[in-house]
């Protein structure tokens, strides 16, 4: 099986590089040499020095290029030993891949050169050799924390759960829509808003003085953009950058952070929605469990012991779906006290969803039918009473709280048209109502927080460190 | 084969939603149905209708739901005939898939229900039956443009590239990265930028209330970021929305705008980095060529007659590489006249590319070899005189011109640092200056213009009839 596989990446990969003293060698990232058996003929491993070990009679190096959590063990003749040949350097080694006698891997490299191509600065770099940092330490290294074990395995998940989210929809006949970044539309009022201008209205700020003719914003979510576009493809997802100004310090909020979004057409029933979120988190998630298995199992290991079978649970069992009425009835007759007196009409608290999802048997709860007055003016009425609901979804999960929102959308002309004129917005939205005349079937979609979804599978507590960069608030950016 | 496909369709898809007088149907998207040769049982196709043809003794309808540029055709009863039944409509059909007598398709679908579930004002509906509205007609619609064969087809095209442009880096080892939008680096003065700032921060502006503690900008490349990632995982790459402030009305620029960077270690030549880019331009559109023909034949047919052999000739040659030295001579013999004189040291002009890739055939051509002073601080110099150089390089494509840009980044410290010093940068950059003590190995990368991209593959003329919502700049926002 390696045979051809490694012939057409040495035909591909060899680098025009020339290397001293040695012909073409094939060019292996790690994980490939981890996973060969043996391969005739030279190869060569570029990477970063995770170990080094010098004995008398050979030296030892493990060698990481970030291509898997694993390091390959390479094995030298100690005259190859080098003043730059130290933790954290870069190099190029050359030589035989053949099986390892130790049993703690199947092959080592029998280095015939190493090449130092970058040295580093041991003494100030920040993370040492066998040492794992905690979480707050490392964020403290924006820009160097990637070269941690913990931190890379991060980075390879998401990037994982990345390419999962979209051959989810793609599978399932979705089109992908790059949604605006900057807007004029502030979707619903859900947060703090971020303002774009350019140097010139920063320095004199005025009406007239705006790039875009009206005041422009970062975008709080892509769903009006997307129920637009699935007026023309029927299925339709965006996954990109959202934003929300709000100055908090919680583990829970970024000011950046990413949403995969989907909006269906020709969908009556609240429940198709919920079929698609609770498809969408089983299948992306085996998927990661599936293709970053040691990745995930630093989490599982390390930083967050109980989730694993937290993890296991929800994929294994239904979601449970409860109305919103249920959700309350149920905590008021919850034997504990609660800091927010559970109330029909308003929103539940964090105390509150935490209490559900343990009644619920510690398994995804996605409760329905929220109150009219609380949710924003899109969502359909459902025309009940007194008790007037809208076909609101959210998915709360274990030790999270809520990961997914969703509802059915509002397709009749004469209830949108009343609600937005009710909240004086009919004139901000009347591209949005425009839809509404022109074919506007029944639809309905939800958008998940990336970040949170990240937090949910691994079990990391603070959401900085599920992002590239750790960043906000009250830190400079880089 | 269908047989299997249906059955897992069917008990995949049905909705819940109950269908009046009917048992549970298949759905089936209209591109389903039209592979499909015949189906037992009910089916249901839901969408727009595009055409509505009352005949004495048969009503045909044509079905479109997005998943396609073709319609489905529907026969039914005169007796369905219903006044919303109109085009624009929504509906809802059930009956069955039969194999069609007309040449035109493969199978028809016999209705034995239609429901209209969304109807259409057609007197408003600024697009009519079988009319191809130009280009710049439907720009003034950006919230239904989506519903004509020509934007539809863009967007399938642009979703597809975007698919395929993951899977080339995925399929070549690369990690993903979500590189920050919002940032303090501006990556190399490039262009004018965007500021951010929270509501109170607009109202008053002062330099210690800044909701980041620093001045934020968006970005306009993550370039940088990338390169901190590249120590990590070797190969890297980033595909997200990228910003510049300039007000202009140029068919060729966005305020908002996508990039596909990529960002490689170990690379110490030029060459590596024009391989990947010539690869990724190949691989990406032969893909979308083999999944979207009909729509990238829409374009070919009616919109840009050259660009189909214009792009043939460009996926069969091999690309050119031509050091600038050596371009700025040609342009110099060039028997026409430039409003821009070339001269070594300037900034190659329009005009200049468009004739360089003329002299080559009309196949794309990769400059290399810059001018050192004309380009940023992180390009590589290439130490040589006395026309002093830097290891950039630049791909000119026929009727689009610049499409990506890269280099080998300067990996070593000391170059770094005095460049930087001599640029009153080097404590702005001192995080990246970091990265070279590092254990720095030599490394380069690029960046192409997604919507440059499908300019040119299409063959569009005006850059805002490739993004989802045609806004910038002057026009208010959706």
């Amino acid at each position: 099986m390696f045979g051809v596989r490694c012939l057409l990446l040495a035909l591909r990969r060899c680098s025009s590089a020339p290397c001293p003293k040695h012909k073409q060698a094939t060019r292996l990232r790690v994980c490939e040499a981890l996973e060969a058996q043996e391969v005739a003929g030279d190869i060569k491993v570029q990477g970063w020095v995770r170990s080094v070990r010098s004995q008398k009679q050979v030296l030892f190096l493990h060698i990481n290029d970030g291509s898997s959590l694993e390091s390959l063990q390479v094995v030298a003749d100690p005259s190859l030993e080098h003043r730059d040949l130290t933790f954290g350097s870069a190099v190029e080694v050359q030589g035989k891949l053949v099986k390892s006698l130790h049993r703690m891997q199947n092959v080592e490299l029998k280095a015939e050169n190493i090449r130092v191509v970058g040295p580093c600065d041991t003494l100030t770099f920040p993370f040492k050799p066998r040492e794992r940092q905690p979480l707050e330490y490392s964020r403290q290294f924006p820009h160097l924390r990637c070269r941690t074990n913990t931190l890379s395995s991060l980075l390879r998940v998401r990037s994982e759960a990345t390419a999962a989210i979209h051959s989810f929809f793609k599978d399932n006949g979705y089109v992908h829509v790059h949604t605006p970044i900057i807007t004029s539309n502030d979707c619903e009022g859900a947060g703090e808003l971020f303002h774009v201008r350019t140097s010139n209205e920063v320095q004199e700020p005025g009406e007239n003085s705006h790039f875009f003719n009206v005041p422009a914003f970062l975008t709080v979510s892509g769903q009006l953009h997307l129920e637009v576009m699935a007026g023309a493809f029927t299925q339709v997802f965006t996954f990109g950058p959202t934003f929300r100004a709000e100055n908090s310090q919680s583990r829970r909020h970024l000011a950046e952070f990413y949403m995969v979004e989907a909006e269906m057409s020709f969908t009556e029933s609240l429940q198709d929605i919920i079929q698609v979120m609770e498809d969408l988190f089983k299948t992306v998630t085996s998927i990661v469990l599936s293709k970053c298995p040691q990745d995930v199992e630093l989490f599982h290991k390390y930083i967050s012991p109980a989730q694993k079978g937290r993890l296991e649970q929800m994929l294994k069992n239904k979601f449970i779906t409860i109305p919103y009425t249920e959700a309350v009835e149920i905590l008021k007759r919850a034997p504990q006290t609660f800091t927010f007196q559970p109330k029909w009409g308003n929103d539940l608290q964090t105390e509150h969803e935490k209490y559900l999802v343990k009644h619920c048997g510690e398994v995804p709860v996605f409760v329905v039918n929220y109150p009219y007055d609380l949710k924003p003016f899109y969502m359909r009425d459902n025309e009940d009473g007194p008790q007037h609901t809208v076909a609101a979804v959210d998915l709360l999960v274990p030790g999270i709280g809520e990961l997914c929102g969703g509802s059915l959308r509002e397709e009749r002309l004469h209830f949108l048209q009343s609600r937005l004129e009710r909240l004086g917005l009919a004139d901000a939205y009347q591209w949005y109502l425009d839809l509404r005349q022109f074919g506007s079937a029944p639809h309905g979609g939800f958008g998940m927080g990336f970040e949170r979804y990240l937090q949910c599978i691994l079990g990391v507590d603070n959401i900085k460190d599920v992002i590239p960069f750790p960043r906000f608030p009250h830190s400079c950016l880089l």
